[in-house]
């Protein structure tokens, strides 16, 4: 198991994949509040899981899981992740771009399985 | 301008979402996999970019984006794909989860743009 991944329902469920390139500047504050949105958004209603990474280019991706577009809006709605957002697109970013998609199918290869047998 | 930033029209198209963890070994033969597959998908019909990132931890995330859900399936079934998708999964990863899913919305901020005025 490995904590990085989502551990999401089976489809349908939505997607918001958020790619970013960071502009270099406040790291700290970029962080600490990266980690704290990730932590609110966990207790929101509809909340499935994220992923999130970021090379040493500063080029980012984060996907966030939600049970439908209902709850996607009532998280865009939190005053203080708006407030977030809103200093973040200011201050943090040199260029993002940000996708809302319902996911349909689904599957994976979790550590040590195997799908064949000798 | 970026060009880690795929270049999509208006949704709605297609995402397929690959979080992976990389297992540690064959960094060379990974990379050089890794870039072969990027090149070789957007030569495909119905592709429309890709956007791609690793942590230092060997987390990643691609997200490669298309035209439809039959263009997802011509380069799933895509002989050379294939095996270096087979392959991969034997020898890369250390576990990986796929979505596709349906890009319904979309918006970004590119460098250097405003918003406001003054």
């Amino acid at each position: 198991m490995n904590d990085a991944f989502a551990r999401t329902p089976q489809p349908p469920y939505y997607a918001v994949i958020f790619a970013s390139q960071r502009n270099g500047e406040d790291d700290a504050g970029y962080a600490q509040a990266a980690d704290h949105m990730v932590e609110l958004a966990s207790q929101q209603p509809g909340f499935l899981g994220v992923e999130s990474t970021r090379g040493a280019d500063g080029f980012g991706i984060t996907v966030s899981y939600w049970e439908s577009e209902e709850a996607i809006a009532a998280w865009r709605q939190h005053a203080e992740h708006a407030a977030t957002r809103a200093y973040g697109r200011a201050h943090w970013y040199q260029h993002y771009e940000l996708r809302v998609a319902k996911v349909e199918r689904a599957y994976g290869k979790p550590a040590n399985s195997k799908q064949t047998s000798t």
